[in-house]
C-alpha cells in the first residue's frame, strides 16, 4: 500500500475511518471506492483487497453496534419479568445509541437499508429488540410510543447539532426521556 | 402529452405522484426524470415541461407542509406566554407529522435535505420552531428533549409498520407522548 496518510491502525480500520467520512459528507450512495483510495493516498486495488465491495464496508462499520445490541438482548433475556426485560433494553438502547452517536446517521441512508435488511441475523435482532419492548399482541399505543422512543433516542443522539453535549450528560438526559416515553398511556 | 397511465388530476399533481412513488422506492438520487417519464407513459420533455429539474419536484412536494408551518408559527406566536407557544407548537408538529405522514420519509433522504438547505425560508421556518421550542439560552437536557420530541413523532408517523393505524388513533397517542416529552426533566 503506497502512501497512506493516515499512519495510525490497521490499514482496514483505516479504509473504515476514509469510508465513514466519505459517507458523513456524501452519502454511501454517493461514495466510490476510488474516492475511498483517493482520500488515504492509495490505489483502488489497494481498498479493494481491505473489502470486496462498498456494502462490505457498511457492514463492517454497523458490526460492532449489533454485535452489542445481540449482548443487551442477551441481558434483557435473563431477566424474570417482562417490566424488567424492556427497563434493561431501554437502558441498552440509550447505552448505545450514545456510543455510536457518530455512526448511527448510517441508518438514515437508503444504501445502508438494504445492505442491513441483507442481513437475516441484523433483522432478527431488530424484531428481538421490538418483541421485548412491545410485548404479546401490542396495541397501537405500545407500538407508537416505542417507535418514537427508539428514534427519537438515536436521532437526537447522532444529531450533528447536539455534539458539543459531552457522552455523559447526552447518556443521563436521553435515558430519563426514553424511560418518560415508554410509560404506559394513562 | 401522450398517454397518460394517471387521468385523475392536472398534469402537473400527476408528476409529483408518481415522481413520490418513485422518491420512496429508489430514493431521490436513485431517480431521473426519465423514470418519472416513463411511469407516466409520456415523453420527458413532458415532464421538464410542469418541472425543470428533480429539485424542483421535490420542493414543491414538501412545499404545502412548509406553509403550514409558517401558519402553525404564526399562531404560536400570537399565544401571550412561552408555555402558551411551546403548547401550539407541539401541537401543530404533531398535527403536521400525521397529515403528512405519507411524504415526511422524504426528509431522511440526502438530496432532499440538500434540497431544503437551499431554500432559507425552509431554513427560517425549522429555525422558528427550535427558538419556540427552545426558549432563550436553552440548557442541553431542553435541546436533547426537543430534537427526540420531534424526531420521534415525525419517525413514527413516517413508519411503514404502522400504517396500519388510523390517522385518528396516531394523532392522539403521538401527541400524548409529545407532551409528555417536552415537560420539564425533574
Amino acid at each position: 500500500m503506497a502512501k497512506p496518510v493516515a499512519p495510525r491502525g490497521s490499514a482496514r480500520e483505516r479504509v473504515l475511518q476514509a469510508a465513514l467520512a466519505l459517507f458523513m459528507e456524501h452519502s454511501v450512495g454517493g461514495t466510490s471506492m476510488q474516492m475511498i483510495a483517493d482520500l488515504l493516498g492509495v490505489s483502488k486495488p489497494a481498498v479493494y483487497y481491505q473489502f470486496r465491495s462498498r456494502d462490505e464496508i457498511v457492514i463492517a462499520l454497523v458490526q460492532p453496534m449489533f454485535d452489542d445490541i445481540v449482548r443487551v438482548i442477551k441481558i434483557a433475556q435473563s431477566m424474570p419479568t417482562p417490566q424488567g426485560q424492556r427497563d434493561v433494553t431501554v437502558s441498552g438502547v440509550v447505552e448505545l445509541a450514545v456510543r455510536y452517536r457518530r455512526l448511527t446517521f448510517l441508518f438514515y441512508d437508503r444504501a445502508v437499508e438494504y445492505a442491513v435488511r441483507a442481513r437475516e441475523d441484523f433483522m432478527a435482532s431488530h424484531e428481538d429488540v421490538a418483541a421485548i419492548l412491545h410485548g404479546p399482541e401490542p396495541d397501537a399505543a405500545t407500538r407508537i410510543i416505542t417507535t418514537t422512543m427508539l428514534a427519537g433516542t438515536f436521532t437526537a443522539a447522532a444529531d450533528p447539532e447536539l455534539t458539543d453535549i459531552d457522552d455523559e450528560e447526552l447518556h443521563e438526559i436521553l435515558l430519563a426521556t426514553a424511560r418518560r416515553v415508554m410509560e404506559p398511556l394513562s
